[in-house]
């Protein structure tokens, strides 16, 4: 049994997190740390977790006590910025790291602190690795000691495009559109006016445009992948009345000559035996209720004849796939147990 | 007090159509059939018209007697196909009829028949007269005897675009990418599996793509506003988890040259002095849940610079501005009432 | 016209108040206070009502200004203990007063004590009406200074139990079990972690039992009209996934002898010919859906022949027919005007 | 590995245990059956499952065959009366049947056929077992070939009261009032106008009043446990806008003498080291939010010295512990698994 810890569990990606780490059959949660509530029973901040929660008890979170403590890895689902702070003690200290935060996802210093401010602890992303579990060449299974994991709407929008810029004969570079569409809990659990029931049921809107900080990891990644060429895409995020769930959309002009089976060829020999990306047929299309509380990704495409477009649609719960879900995944792979164990 | 009748009433938008009326202080209903509820109180088939319905009761759609009758003025709220054949008896029999169906919405019969099918009243499309209330010169109040009114997708889109590319200089013709998302009533009140509460609650996905019928319309008449140049868009039509509204995100390169300043300025011309259309400053976002209920379009653009697009975003409700409301707005025009009353 | 100003009218109430008063045909919103809000525009604050607001700005609430004022008649659309501050100066002005809190709803003082603490202004009391405007015989139009407008739950509980226990032989006084389900605008505008759209969609919770604070309104309204004998009811209100709307269900057993017919005499006696309480069949139940932005209570019974028990179920907007709608109906009746204009 | 089939599991009862039953690490899912579905991919029908059904498909529900099989254990997710006729079949060839339908579960027959109509099985009414997990005593492991699983409603009702019945001396056993609120996939997948979201959304009705068939196994329960003493209930089932969950609400005198003490002595007594029922403090009341994917009963009880009445709340997912999730919970047990193994 693998001893894991969970710092900073107390918000929506946290609970979630808890939930699949107390069924998984191949750890021990061993530690649960939460500044604010620090000394609380998990159920009580977390009711969902009544009955299932083992006695567990939030402690205060510090750093070097954690550090010297027996436990293997540690998950943290902090802020960015403390999230740095914490990823400082334990790396040095031996512990493997699994970080829910933006702190390491960006390799290019620079575009971290012109979106998110001061980095607390730039000497560790050399040390760091972004890690899509089903795109990242698995080698950072064994060189990395702190792993990235990706955001929520960058895994709606990478899944899919990721295998298309790499192939490059498929979809143009430029004017890509995406456009998603995000469950509240996206926007964590924040007692503000704008996430009040009454404000957000019956209610789609657009916020964030021109400048969402996720705009910084999806353009680095897929820049990446193509080569290194520059690619820019426009991203709108909206508010959606749901619960969970992400859905994006995406256009994008079809490179000259390529075909919808190019796009589906490209995605099957990137995700052929991938139980957590789900290929749907052309003209079949995704759903968010289909995908709350699993790990997965599920997409399509059409090719637009009148328009000359591929229009992709995506759908994750941003929760599990687009946050705890996918790090339990990159702890099953860098741990080497099954990949899907513990996971829908 | 104007006498009107509603025919084919029994859908949710008849249903926001009758409640429209019932309250308005101009008109008198006079008649409101269905063949499939005829018989019944309207407030039996439409509860939310209790204590309100002055105790009309539907009648049998016969189109002869509709024509010998004293009723001024007929609105249309049947399927596309229906409303022709009754057009067909009414109009010539000197009725002002508003159709709220698609018959009379397309120009160019072979595009109508491409979408629809059999047009059933090809002969009447010279007398019809598709009116956008903010947008279409003033000259259809004298001039036609039958309006078709726009729908619900197509208000959402042609508001916020119409002035840009009757402006030529502000956005670009080629690129135009339509992101919409509809509340369920959006597809009637249909009894399928589809439209089931368990089934849409918590779910965004996309439907009809590369081929929903409001295309034909939203293209003919950004065409015809382009000096008749040929305007393609990609149009992404999704069903959301509300009741009503609308929420459409529109991605368009600006043109050389265009700033903000430039598409906010088309904008105040059109429709300064305009109570239904309602354009907020850039950066504010429209929000689907504060046109619920109402006859407004609200809409704002923010001009990326990164990609040198711009981004509008447009809501309406689709039973009322997108249907019913707009329908009485026209109604209050054509007929020399002030245009708000009746209407919020 | 009849000049009307409304008093802290930034919550959800007050924003429907202020949506009714300026769609109302026989009143000048001549003024519209909040503290927190002061200098900013209606639709800012309410962007409901952008179009509609009459480019009219948020003042600051000073009474004796107000006082002072051409002002006809003021709402009060305040917490409780704020109104009596405003009602101690505004009506020894002459000005009327409807009174949205809890202040004046409670005749005895030692209960309103109980309940909420020090009262602000007990000499108001006697010059004070409860008015439920379809029960409070219609002597306080021309009696009363400042009018209390009922609760929203109250409002649920009221309108079909008092005639049953004004006429004495129909139920029990005891074993009175009322079950009350709430859309989430009930609990007002508050940011806090309860109230978000995440912790209230997919939930119902009760909350406030044994001690809600609407049932010293609900008890001193039903004993005063059971000829003064003490009415004890259990009262359990609940939380719902809903933005508007009560659901009330009751269960009384019958009086010995008494009827299904009985039941429906009395409430038609009470009730007939006003156009605010629709009474269903019994066998039909009501639906908060068909009430949702009506002044409507609908209404209907059964007699359960297994228990002896009628279950009496209601349905209310609770922000109009429980608050603002039930405001705007009473003055109304008050000026004089048809007691439905403005109205659904 | 325990083979287990699963017949008729189109509905959304059949796709929850569907899904448990692919991730129970100790059965194997053998059989899926659905007549209207035969053919088809699991996934298919239920796209949740996408991913992990094994390449599954649904076969012909043919009785005989699966008599002759090798499958040891068959879960009925059938409408009543169908149940019984596979049953008839899979009983006597010597398989292990768990029963979702009502069938078996009113161990008298005159009173199953006033509620559903003809028994197509009585002659198997001595050897099935209403198997309530946490209430029935252990000796039907060994006694029963065929269980029945209690319904939703039963399980929200009778998990909080059969202890206090039991006691004797804690509860009256008249005045008992019982309102339960239910998601809708409680009505199950039907394509009616009633179930369309826009209909049910923001919506509470009461619906079956008087008449639920729920009522049946209830009271039997009920009445069983109270030494055979007849106990009749107001059972008021209700609508909610919620996809899944049952929030149940009991009044009931105490008895003479009792105390809220006593209550929790009772509860603590029958469900201490249970983990699938949670018993929270007086005060603190249980939400269908926090139950949702759980095979949990969580409960509490107020005593209001007003009315001397006990509140007691209790909350299910109606169709994990209110369906399959207690069925698969009844297959551990039965089978001699962890209680737990597979449930949340």
């Amino acid at each position: 049994m693998l001893k894991v810890g969970v710092i900073g569990a107390s918000g929506y990606s946290g609970e979630q997190l808890l939930k699949l780490l107390l069924a998984h059959p191949r750890v021990t949660l061993a530690a649960v740390t939460s500044r604010s509530q620090a000394g609380k029973p998990l159920s009580l901040v977390a009711p969902s977790l009544r009955g299932q929660d083992r006695g567990l008890t939030f402690v205060d979170s510090d750093a070097s006590a954690l550090a010297a403590s027996d436990i293997d890895l540690f998950f943290l689902a902090l802020p960015h910025g403390a999230a740095a702070e914490f990823a400082k003690v334990l790396v040095p200290a031996g512990k493997r790291v699994i970080d829910l935060s933006a702190d390491f996802r960006i390799a290019d210093l620079a575009v971290y602190e012109k979106y998110y401010g001061k980095h607390h602890a730039p000497e560790l992303l050399p040390k760091a690795r972004f890690v899509h579990p089903e795109l990242t060449p698995p080698a950072w299974k064994t060189e990395a000691a702190l792993i990235a994991a990706p955001g929520c709407y960058p895994t709606s929008v990478l899944t899919p495009l990721v295998p298309l810029v790499r192939a490059g004969n498929i979809i143009s570079r430029e004017h890509i559109v995406v456009n998603s569409y995000s469950g509240v809990s996206g926007a964590g659990k924040k007692a503000e006016e704008m996430y009040l029931y009454v404000e957000r049921a019956e209610s789609i809107k657009a916020y964030g445009l021109t400048k969402h900080r996720h705009l910084a990891e999806i353009e680095e990644q897929l820049s990446a992948n193509a080569g290194g060429r520059c690619i820019v895409i426009q991203f709108n995020p909206h508010l959606a009345p749901m619960r969970r769930g992400i859905a994006t959309t995406i256009t994008v002009p079809a490179a000259p000559g390529a075909t919808i089976d190019m796009l589906y060829a490209a995605w099957k020999s990137t995700y052929e035996g991938r139980p957590f990306v789900q290929v749907l047929p052309s003209g079949e299309t995704p759903d968010t209720a289909h995908v709350t509380g699993t790990n997965r990704v599920d997409m399509s495409a059409v090719l637009d004849s009148r328009t000359g477009n591929f229009v992709i649609t995506s759908v994750v719960d941003n929760l599990v796939k687009g946050a705890s879900g996918q790090a339990v995944q990159i702890m099953n792979l860098w741990c080497g147990f099954e990949e899907t164990v513990g996971l829908l």
